[in-house]
């Protein structure tokens, strides 16, 4: 495979060169590095934008909303949809994607779903790539919307440049269980599914947690809360509003650029880690590591002190 | 605080010095090397069972019959439960742990929740090292509950000597998205709530899934699948007489010598791995992760030649 030749075809907008460069990605390939070193230089002029929430919020319909609605002010958007690792939900979900059907004929938008199963390293790793290709490809927004409800996909959605969060009314209990969790990450938070009983008690609910927390300085961004009604694309426009009233906060303070800073730092710390995990896999079956936990079975060592040994034969220490 | 001697009154049946072991394990103590290098000699005994199974399914209720079963048996019995890290279902399972509130006041059963949030290397890591915390402690019978849906949980369950997994009736769609998940972790599989309506579909769709998949060997076990109603006690004799011909079986192949193997193989390298993350995370706020990570977000650098230095900066290579 010609990378340069498959870089340059998707600059130009071949959406199977960009398909192709996404599935280098996700199949992990050889030809990962010389991919992402050619397609450095064309990064960092897509708006990242994460989505997350609990499942049934309505994250798919909420997202191909928002793809209308970028498509209408004449952006180029990718999706990357990121499904759920979870054994329990497994391709369950999948179907919702579906509901992207109506961009697919449309040559302005990127849709992709990735598969957090079997990665070496899973999605921390994969979906920040993904991202880079859609970037390079001439993405001026990119939508990273993650189907499942664990900590690892809420940290992707969370790797974004603003992060949209989710609920649904009736949802009132997950919101408080998980406060910890999904009210830091969120920069605009949708109640969705607005037109259902409870949708103003979720909205007072969520306004009052979000009033909550550690006093905030005068120049704080306030996470903006909208009621939508996704479905009708009602609110949608709001949302919109609010995102880029975000970014202008974040422009403004030269946030922006920390938080890029930050996400870069991260992506090559994850990196770096799945190479050293990658090192520490190339023993398995190795001798040592098999008499190791021999003995560590035994009793005759514990796991620390066979870890330590493990570690000095991965770093040449 | 002095190590040996906390380790001796574990040993004598103490239950605050065991829960104070398990609490050096959940809190990443420094003396942690020293207890598990104390421990060491003292492990090896228990019979580890893993249980997982989606929300709702029953597990706490399944765990605490089970208790009751082995120390009818005259069995010392320890339970780990290990909660969600779900950011979403958060807290909102903990209250499950009253279930097992019947089995607070006797002296040979310890009962400990986990926490997986905020460890470094997560409850891969640390829930092992409780194990041997109770192993240590006597008890002949560990039972290892994971109260969530992740990969990570159903990964903990798995690393057991034998595994439980629990369905429910009307959970066919679940199963059936999952299928390889979960099928392949189960030695016995508890269809709980056996009396409501559904449940002889689920058993026989269970079997049928069970039958399928790769050609077995002759010698190969063929996992049990048991009807239950743990919330009146019924069914709970044969799980535990499946768990003992699944014990008999791996005796007599020397496959529980061979998963203990592997499972110490795969702690030794968990905790191996730990140690290099933290060496990568002690360079945060380091200049040369900044200088990378400022050249990555620029696009004058690709994240594979990031880390490459940054793994040679850990390493010293």
């Amino acid at each position: 495979m010609d990378v340069p030749a498959l870089v340059a075809q998707a600059r130009a907008g071949r959406p199977r060169a960009v398909a192709r460069l996404i599935s280098l990605v996700e199949n992990a390939s050889p030809l990962l590095r010389e991919t992402m070193a050619a397609l450095a230089p064309h990064t960092g002029h897509a708006y990242v934008i994460g989505l997350t929430g609990p499942p049934g919020v309505g994250k798919s319909t909420a997202t191909s909303a928002l793809v209308g609605a970028y498509r209408r002010a004449g952006r180029r958007v990718g999706v990357l949809a990121v499904d759920p690792s979870s054994p329990f939900s497994g391709g369950a979900l999948l179907g919702d994607r579906v509901r992207m059907a109506e961009h697919a004929g449309d040559p302005g938008v990127y849709i992709r779903s990735m598969a957090s199963r079997g990665h070496l390293g899973g999605l921390a790793w994969a979906a920040p790539q993904a991202v880079r290709v859609l970037d390079a490809a001439g993405c001026d927004v990119v939508l990273v919307e993650t189907v499942g409800v664990g900590q690892s996909e809420v940290d992707v959605a969370a790797q974004a440049d603003s992060t949209v969060v989710l609920v649904a009314p009736g949802m009132g209990d997950g919101i408080q269980a998980a406060k910890a969790g999904i009210l830091e990450i969120g920069d605009v938070f949708v109640v969705n599914k607005a037109d259902r009983e409870g949708a103003s008690d979720t909205l007072r609910e969520l306004n009052h947690m979000l009033g909550l927390g550690a006093p905030r300085s005068a120049g704080d961004w306030r996470p903006a809360v909208v009621g939508a009604v996704a479905v009708r694309g009602e609110g949608i426009d709001e949302v919109v509003e609010a995102l880029g009233r975000h970014r202008a906060w974040l422009e403004e303070r030269g946030e922006l650029a920390a938080r890029r800073l930050r996400r870069a730092a991260r992506e090559v710390e994850t990196i770096a880690l799945t190479a050293l995990r990658g090192r520490i896999a190339a023993l398995h079956g190795d001798r040592r590591l098999t008499a190791l936990a021999g003995e560590v079975a035994r009793g005759g060592l514990d796991p620390y002190g066979a870890a330590d040994r493990l570690v000095a034969a991965v770093t040449g220490g």
